[in-house]
């Protein structure tokens, strides 16, 4: 059977197959948060010629289901079928922040002034051939020649000696070797190969996020990007969050979380070996920076200890392990960087984020802050970071508000509200029809329903000043977009307000928790560098307004974008920014916020707009006072709550 | 379907498998030289009861089939069927010649004055629980409790990282760590183990023999021989010589051919488990000595380099790679020490030999014989040692010989034949009825038809002295046992005596050009070392009479059994002893005589009863001499080019 699509593409089909399966078979990834388990309702296709049965609509209206509109992952076609993929559905292949900065990684990796030294080194052996009298082994023939570069101890695997005498070989004697400097002139062999096959020298940068994965192709000679590539972590469909995944994993699924995200990247590596006539095995080195969760899940060790007290993880350096082992689809041989983690919730992502931003080259005091599926913060400078994980949830990244979605087209992603007519203002990722609300769009239509009043403090939403404040399934809920037939109306309720109040909360007292320890205030912090896939839409004044951000001003804000991969990239280029990030790691404090009283209270404290203590937020006060003035009675409190 | 033997052991039968193959999964093992391939008519069995199918009986004789006789691999049952395996078909488990020396290698180890020194080194870790407080990670926390043992590098392999944290927490902390000891500070972790179970420790010391694989299980704590197994080295189906089988394997079946002789070496061990109620993973090390074909295709390494000019091996030192790589049913990280490889034909099992004899530590000059299925030399003492391979051939191993058989029950050998009657005398293996001829047999029946005048000097057969010299489907030949119904009359044949002249011939001829190359002579050779699974039975003077052995005083030979197994047990136990065998490896030269025109003379001369230079003989022509005064004419010339 075929499934032909409207770009004219013709992919295969099994009996059997649901078309959301073979699509990502042949590496057409489409939206499904869920990973295809006809959970999200996300993966719509229109069907527009064919039999096909459905298994179930899920969330599609009627008017939807009228226009031929299926589930991608819920649909089985019965013969030959043609399909159109909406815009909509459609998975834009690398996030637009990740793409936008690309251009600049060279200039950033030069500006660290170290030479090119990939994870492997490479050298062109030329050996005299064996004769009666010249009777060395092959091997033995091969360490000889070794010796002479200086290298003493060298050790060969087992795949290197069933595979070495043919090369040597067919190769007449003249190879390539590929090995692991150990230092102390110790090394380890990885692999031969012909010097004029397999002879060009590329890498892969790999960001594990709980949501997306994204990887880069990096040429190793120049430290050019060839190419990058991004998907969703199809883990996803086992759980949205870390949590989720570990109780997966200690209920038997670990293979299947580690088999997930390992083909999300072979997906992903495979196409860009195609499109750029590369072959697996000459990449020959990978650099792989996740959260602790992620990190053993890649490579399949048994995270459950993560989230059992005294929440330990089982490895936060990981041995420079080959790729073949988790059977990643580069150069078997391959050694995979890991980035170090330093607890359970504060992983190489956010260790690879510092080397980006180089808050450990400096003497003045930064803040890190990720805010993606987790949300991690790091204070420091040359001297000393501290650390610290509060689980703000993923709420940013769509998941958990009715209407969220990723920074993708179809995203709302900045709103205005008229303060007189409460009509909204809405700008949309690809300026076509809205489909949903992405997390720069949330921080901002909050903190526009808080300043025109729609909302008080506590974040309740004030009904009767606008019929856009509506009754909805789940209560109260604001109309941002009213959808021709009603069906796509794109709303924000009272329960996604109040799960985007938790994580702004967690967020602030997780930063004032950790300055606390170290008995430092707040305007010590010179500078702030937002990360993560959705930092680069906040609207930075308006994510102080809602307490979620510190009251600096606005000169210390740094977007810095996907700092995760920005350092798996530096790392696979050279040794020692790995040495560097090494230091960095070892010389972070981690506090763990889950036992400290004092997080509770501050956490407590800050679910209030912008926080109970409005002295912290002096640039917010000031504003609030000068636009409040007629309208002070209902900013500031609840007017259900004073009809007295 | 069940198969229930005399013993009254039941094995299930699949359907369509013949019995040999059942036997075989059931561990009991039946003589098969060609390994059940249909083509040696020598797993003969006799069915008691039952329906069954026979493919082809082979070469049994009418009164066999008669009597319900049939080939094991040839017979499928068709339904429950009992059978009784005569004695003549029983595989003895164990060589005489190695049991009975069992007992002296303890002695022989305690002799060497080192300490017992595994492969592996296990420590008990009693670790600090982790906390809040003390954060590190389990890796982290266990490298920290080996720092404090003086290693400072350690490697953790991926098996290591994915196992450990689930045994350290069940072990509550406190485990046991077994480890591979570098040198300079720095070793390998191996794996982890609760301290009450997988705690006791035990290595395999195997031999891999061309025709046979025998494996000695071993207690680690004292030395100690727990058990022996022996069997035919299954490979032998693909070819009874290594060269058949290095061209196998360059055919693509490299692969079977390891898992051959993996699936020899489990079958023992695994039934050496059950017997003793022994865990695999408490083997904890293994020790394996082989020639060079053996070594390289117990690891799936190509041997096809080792018969091409200039004959050189892709390895002869091999890393000490992992049990688990081969699958070998013992701990899978277990370090596998291979015994290290001289040249293509001169491997481990020499070199283990020479440590086993003690040659390399004694001033005076040596000669180390092994005649197994091929014929390797050494020569030398604690300051230098030449070798050489002299393509033997197996034929003392029963192969190429009609009647040829290993020295299991129902062997002949030893023989004396009546100079008036030339009537036999014959001595048999378990005093049962004759059922061929063994090693030791065929050179005394050769050597006393020489004196008897049976055959002349180039090794031809005198017809028309006794009746027992008969014409056979093959020519001449000498009845040795006339059996009830001459179905079963064991012979040696006029071909046999030649496969055997060239033999011998190329055994003396091997040791002279050796001689030659250091420019020594015979007699500066103080001791001749006799290895090998059938050197015990060699009655010497008679090896010296054909030629095969140099004509010194008796008192120079010393048996030395199976010094490949005596080397691989030593090297098992002792750290020490294994650096002494590299020594030994590092100190020996290798003298190629496939391009030796000298050995090709002295092969020449050398074809002939016992040696065309009689000088070279004295004892042996005095004898001669002596017994044939009255007979000189047909004993040194041959009657028929005599008539004249």
């Amino acid at each position: 059977m075929e499934l032909r699509l409207t770009s004219d593409e013709v992919i295969k089909l099994h009996k059997g197959e649901n078309i959301y399966s073979a699509l990502k078979k042949a590496g057409i990834f489409i939206v499904a948060p869920c990973g295809g388990k006809g959970l999200c309702s996300k993966c719509k296709i229109k069907i527009l010629k064919g039999e096909y049965k459905v298994r179930s609509y899920g969330k599609l209206n009627i008017h939807e289901r009228e226009s031929n509109l299926s589930l991608a992952c819920q649909t089985y076609p019965q013969g030959d079928i043609v399909i159109e993929i909406p815009k909509e559905s459609q998975l834009v292949i690398g996030d637009k922040i990740a793409i936008a900065k690309t251009k600049d990684l060279i200039e950033l990796f030069k500006s660290f002034k170290v030479s090119i030294t990939p994870l492997t080194k490479r050298v062109l052996l030329d050996l005299p051939k064996p004769s009666i009298t010249d009777n060395l082994s092959d091997l033995e023939r091969l360490k000889r020649a070794i010796k002479d570069l200086g290298i003493k101890n060298i050790t060969f695997s087992y795949d290197f000696g069933i595979s070495m005498s043919k090369t040597l070989r067919e190769s007449e004697w003249i190879v390539l070797l590929t090995y692991v400097d150990r230092g102390n002139s110790s090394a380890e062999a990885l692999f031969l190969s012909h010097p004029e096959s397999c002879n060009r020298r590329f890498g892969i940068a790999v960001d594990i996020g709980t949501t997306t994965v994204v990887v880069y192709l990096v040429n190793l000679i120049n430290g050019e990007i060839i190419d990058l590539g991004s998907t969703y972590n199809s883990q996803i469909r086992f759980g949205d969050d870390v949590i989720t995944r570990i109780i997966h994993a200690s209920e038997g699924g670990l293979e299947e979380l580690q088999e997930a995200v390992i083909s999300d990247i072979n997906n992903i590596v495979n196409s860009m070996l195609q499109r750029h006539n590369i072959e697996a095995c000459e990449i020959d080195s990978a650099s792989i920076a996740g959260n602790t969760t992620m990190s053993h899940l890649f490579w399949g060790i048994d995270p459950s200890p993560i989230r059992e007290d005294p929440y330990i993880p089982p490895l936060n350096y990981f041995p420079l392990w080959r790729a073949g082992t988790v059977k990643l689809s580069i150069n078997p041989q391959a050694p995979v960087y890991t980035h170090p983690c330093i607890a359970s919730y504060v992983g190489g992502d956010i260790v690879a984020g510092l080397l980006a931003t180089k808050l450990h080259k400096n003497h003045e005091i930064s803040l890190f802050m990720d805010i993606g599926t987790n949300g991690e913060i790091a204070i420091g400078n040359n001297e000393w970071i501290v650390t610290a994980a509060c689980s703000a949830g993923p709420c940013f990244e769509g998941s958990g508000i009715k209407c969220g979605m990723r920074a993708t087209p179809g995203a709302i992603e900045s709103v205005k509200i008229d303060p007189i007519t409460f009509e909204p203002f809405i700008n949309v990722i690809g300026n076509i029809t809205p489909q949903g609300i992405c997390g720069s769009g949330m921080i901002d239509i909050m903190s526009e329903m808080f300043l025109t009043g729609l909302i008080d403090q506590k974040g309740k939403l004030i009904s009767g000043k606008t019929n856009r404040v509506r009754k909805g399934e789940e209560g109260l809920e604001y109309l941002l977009y009213r959808s021709e037939d009603h069906h796509k109306d794109v709303v924000l309720t009272e329960v996604d307000i109040e799960n985007l109040m938790r994580a702004k909360a967690a967020i602030y007292a997780g930063l004032t928790t950790l300055l606390n320890e170290i008995g430092l205030s707040i305007d010590v912090i010179k500078r702030v560098y937002i990360a993560g896939g959705f930092g680069a839409y906040i609207n930075i004044p308006k994510a102080i307004m809602l307490g979620m951000l510190p009251d600096l001003p606005l000169d210390r804000f740094v977007y810095m974008g996907n700092t995760s991969l920005t350092g798996a990239y530096l790392c696979l280029l050279s040794e020692e920014l790995r040495k560097e990030e090494e230091e960095i790691a070892s010389k972070m404090t981690y506090i763990e916020l889950s036992v400290s009283r004092k997080f509770m209270d501050e956490y407590v404290s800050a679910m209030f707009l912008p926080h109970t203590d409005i002295s912290r937020f002096p640039t917010v006060a000031s504003l609030l006072s000068e636009i409040m003035t007629p309208k002070k009675f209902w900013l500031f409190t609840n007017p259900e709550q004073d009809t007295s």
